[in-house]
């Protein structure tokens, strides 16, 4: 292996890019992409060594072709390059929601799960964008979840394995459903909050102030809402039935607590914040923190 | 000056104490406690000259008292330090909320605003807490804002505007109830949204999962759910109207999104996200993070 193929130039695809250039798990990385820019930029930055903006002529050489582009795009994109894979390629991906994707994937394929398809989520990106804030050891120490299918191809995925594997991430197997659930409750869930939060804020009359005062916590908190809107929007559209259920669940606990404020009711808000303490805190000594 | 008394050694009491004894604003710094273990500690760790647990003992040669302990026994405790304070003595203290402290005060005080009190809430802390993890540069570049009212002692504002001063704090001043409507947007609601995540995932079937693949992301907006849970009772209770409206404003929001996303409308979305993030990138470039 070979030639890899980065469909949609951007933070992700531009470091897994570096990486397999520098290990060698690639020989050749190409991009392709529907505008030139960020193509242009990955090769002054030394990031992939060509392009094009012919599909026909991207996907002629590419034994893997990873799709980065946003969630919703990468969709769409599905019935372009589902056909045009060359025999014995791999085609995978690295979007934050699996099931709309395996679903496009399917509906693209005369309603059959390919098997060269290899979905895959590199848990790692930071508020930052774009393929110049690319870099080798993005995804060191950092999860990779794959979610294989029965129909999945056992070389493709062990293909794709090793690729994440070389670039120093931690690779783990998961459920399609699984996966999404997860990562609403984790991800999806704490960038709705926190967009919600950081607009009501600067939404409120007094935001001026409110902004100037805000300290180190604030910070921390809304961080992930300096994240890319686009992929935002796209994730919560993509993972729509997920996000609603973790939003209606944590507005339950909310409502709770609420409750607990309402009624001055100091021993149950001790008892719900020694519980959350606990539960992060042990959480964190197992990440390390 | 001269002599200062820390009532309830911790991380903001104990920061003080290691400030104003470094940089020479006071002479002598004492500590006084309903119990000896952190008092004990302090004066191990070189924080405190000394200690006592005799309240007339404490206060008769302090010429600045800081009232130092959780935001409801501080209020709790007016009645007994005011009377005990020196002629020309200040009171002052560090608490997250002044209304509840201000209204606590008049109260010990015949009904009227004691000119010698000077309320002053550091913006710094951690979600560590007690005095082990005191350290004298933990106010620098820090804002205190000081909320004077019209019967506050221009002496005694002007002594505790230098003290600050000397610690490297931005110390600014504010109305009682301008700060607490502040404090509950940007400190007091994130924490409860926190907490409420964090609850809400640690009380879920799959939290063993959810945990194990929550990122940095996850790690940076749980932060301060691993504050001190005695100090967010007490804040939650004392600043119980500001914060029920800050939640109910804040539910209002996240209703609105919640609609968005169930009506798969992502122009509103996007719009939202990106108007969230314009706010908060412009609020860190002001903060040169």
């Amino acid at each position: 292996m070979s030639q890899l193929l980065i469909i949609g130039l951007g933070l992700i695809g531009g470091s897994l890019a570096r990486s397999v250039k520098q290990t060698g798990f690639c020989e050749r990385v190409s991009g392709y992409g529907y505008r030139d820019r960020s193509l242009k930029k990955g090769v002054e930055l030394g990031v992939i060594d060509d392009y094009t903006l012919d599909l026909d002529e991207a996907m002629a050489s590419a034994d893997i072709v990873v799709l980065a582009a946003p969630t919703l795009i990468a969709g769409e994109m599905m019935v372009d390059v589902l056909p045009r894979l060359k025999e014995g390629a791999i085609l995978t991906d690295v979007a934050s929601v699996k099931g709309s994707l395996l679903e496009a994937a399917v509906a693209a394929n005369d309603g059959v799960v390919p098997p060269q398809l290899v979905l895959a989520h590199p848990i790692a990106g930071s508020e930052q964008s774009g393929v110049e804030a690319s870099v080798a050891d993005l995804f060191v120490d950092h999860r990779v979840i794959l979610t294989p299918t029965p129909e999945t191809n056992a070389d493709a995925l062990a293909t794709i394995r090793a690729m994440w594997d070389s670039t120093g991430a931690e690779v783990v197997d998961m459920g399609v459903a699984e996966h999404d659930a997860i990562l609403a409750a984790t991800s999806h869930l704490p960038h709705v909050l926190a967009y919600t939060l950081v607009d009501a804020l600067a939404a409120s009359e007094a935001s001026e102030d409110i902004f100037r005062f805000a300290a180190g916590g604030f910070r921390d908190f809304t961080r992930i809402a300096s994240s890319d809107p686009v992929m935002w929007r796209d994730i919560a559209l993509a993972n729509q039935a997920e996000i609603l259920g973790a939003i209606d669940q944590f507005s339950d606990h909310l409502s709770t607590l609420r409750d607990m404020v309402q009624n001055a009711d100091g021993e149950a808000m001790h008892d719900l914040f020694s519980r959350a303490k606990a539960a992060r805190d042990a959480f964190m000594i197992k990440k390390g923190d």
